[in-house]
């Protein structure tokens, strides 16, 4: 079955002949948004000033905003909102769930759970007073760790460094099985792997919005909780936007009714209307289309890679059933091999010790990106391009 | 005395006709913001794409942003980082002051802390498990409640009602000699009373950008540690931007040294954007000349209020030198009186339950605009304008 998907490369801001594999760490912008945030500032803020915050509905954006990416990752409406970061959003997440499981001893993760979720899971449990314990765990061996001592599951969809993807359902439904929660982190898969949080059964999901879903460096994150635990729950940082009646200003926290108790202090606007923006293109993306695409995108990627014959070592599943969005391969030199690519424009990632990654977004990538990535790194590995780089670290935000 | 504070009104972007005394809440863009965003998105998100988080330093302004704020603040180089909302850095500082002083019962508040400090410190004494109590009194109370129980006074420098301001060193030097830590909110005075975070000795501040700086609504929020804390304390939420070696993708939060620690996750970059732009103007802004004219502006509007003779009751302190930069009156009916000013081009803002603010920012205002106002104030009273207008509650931000 050959996908459908409609490119939209012409609407992407994309250098000319850069070819730009890294959709999984950021998104790249639309033509059309310099030219939107300007907007922003001339027409909203300069315009109306304070009183944009009701005549440009700032108040109530964090919601609408949080229903455009309800569509996306196949949530009830009402059940998400945006802002924060990520981090932020995982302790919130976290706290609520650990608050209608409190008695059971363990959180659980696996060790390919992007470091940032973990750190923060440290963090609160030592906060809280070691009432509970962090269990981290290999992601094959999640399963086997779930039981009636599990508070709390905490798991990215998919992997950052491999891109293999769990099967939400499953692992959902066998966590409910015996009791315990279950926290999904979307990052790598909203906008790219189709999800259903409400079938799924989730209790709670979180995510970026900087890399699948082009909202700029840094953009606002989400949280979803599902409607069955939202009225049980009291989130870690009491907002004053999350307040039932927040201009009264009472002293005393009442927090209001639904998703809305997730908001925490003002949100940045500029960066919803960044966000906004970019999302506004969804409305007519068909996500089962989408998600074919890729597949197509990244199987194209590794059949001719293998073509190549040369020293990369696929990791990530060969099955693009368990795989997300991204394929990665492991190498010696692997930071030095990427900055070459780079410097053939040819734009993937490094993650330590040894991996090079790259995405494959078909908003803006189509076959002949595909065949001309290939033969960048064919050039690269041929010509040892790579040897003059060394392999120092490097600082690129996932 | 007169100022020799010099008028930037011309740099701003203010519509014509309107008289904007609303800075306190929300202060308005720079004329060149518009572009300057733009610009961000066009040549740097655009352009570098990822790289942007090396290239254009994207990974290094909240610290650098932070040394912006730390001159206009008093505070020493490196002290103070930039990131999320007011709430969050305020949970973050007093999760830090508390780990200091963990054996004192009580967190000192008073009844005139803007109340979103207030919920926050509520959730996160009930997240500890109430070993610590919040005792929240009068403003004028505050200095005989400081004893050797409290182990964190956190107040809002500036009244978010009256305007009248704290005594910043004597409170903190009480406090210090009762062994109690001061968290200062400086959300009501940072860019418009001198303030001298180091010499006053204080152990924690934090505020945010979007009145007197002019960053932006929800423009990122700011945190002070003094430098003999900062080894000491440990955030509640341990971010993987301030992981000591975030790239090593460790399992194991290990935390900068120095301020940094206080980052928590990839925060929105084109909110730094704008708030860096806002604050290159005041590489060149004397803060002393500045107050003073502020004091002359608010001295001359109350004086024509004065003239007036209607039924305004001066609720701000008469004395500038106990006033920050904004001046409020009560009266009945006053969000129905403030509607009325709006409709006529006066902005300012209402305050449940029965007050109006003016703040008064040199940056853009001048001896005509307050005259301008005045008269407008006149009108409405004279002509009872106001009567048009519901008293319903309305929803605009601090």
């Amino acid at each position: 079955m050959k996908s459908n998907f409609l490119n939209l490369k012409k609407n992407f801001s994309i250098p000319k002949g850069t070819i730009y594999l890294c959709g999984n760490s950021l998104g790249p912008p639309l033509k059309s948004m310099g030219n939107e945030v300007k907007k922003f500032v001339d027409e909203e803020w300069a315009k109306e000033l304070v009183k944009g915050w009701n005549s440009k509905g700032w108040f109530e954006q964090s919601k609408k905003i949080g229903n455009q990416i309800a569509k996306i990752v196949g949530a009830d409406k009402e059940t998400i909102i945006v802002g924060d970061t990520l981090s932020t959003q995982v302790f919130q997440a976290l706290t609520c769930a650990l608050k209608l499981n409190q008695n059971r001893r363990y959180v659980l993760t696996d060790n390919g759970n992007f470091p940032a979720d973990i750190y923060i899971a440290e963090g609160l449990l030592k906060l809280l007073g070691d009432k509970h314990e962090l269990k981290i765990v290999k992601p094959e061996d999640i399963i086997e760790h779930i039981n009636d001592e599990v508070a709390v599951i905490m798991l990215t969809e998919a992997d950052y460094r491999t891109g293999r993807i769990y099967d939400m359902k499953n692992i959902t439904q066998l966590a409910h099985s015996s009791g315990a929660l279950v926290i999904w982190d979307l990052a790598h898969t909203a906008g790219v792997v189709p999800i259903k949080l409400s079938e799924t059964k989730a209790d709670f999901a979180v995510g970026c919005t900087y890399k699948y879903l082009n909202g700029g460096p840094g953009s606002p994150a989400f949280i979803y909780i599902a409607p069955n635990h939202i009225n049980k729950v009291e989130p870690a940082l009491f907002g004053w936007h999350g307040h039932k009646n927040p201009f009264e200003f009472n002293l005393n926290y009442l927090p209001s009714s639904g998703i809305e108790k997730m908001k925490i202090g003002s949100p940045s606007i500029i960066s919803f209307a960044s966000l906004k923006h970019a999302l506004d293109i969804w409305d007519n993306i068909d996500m089962n289309e989408l998600r074919l695409k890729s597949i197509e995108l990244s199987e194209l990627f590794i059949s001719e890679i293998d073509k190549l014959s040369i020293d990369l070592n696929l990791v990530s599943p060969r099955d693009p059933y368990f795989r997300g969005n991204q394929v990665s391969y492991s190498l010696e030199n692997g930071y030095a091999f990427m900055q070459a690519l780079i410097q053939e424009n040819l734009i993937g990632d490094f993650r330590s010790p040894n991996l090079i990654r790259f995405g494959f977004s078909p908003l803006y990538l189509d076959e002949k990106d595909i065949i001309n990535a290939v033969a960048i790194i064919g050039k690269v590995s041929r010509n040892s391009l790579w040897r003059k780089f060394s392999n120092q670290s490097r600082k690129i935000v996932t």
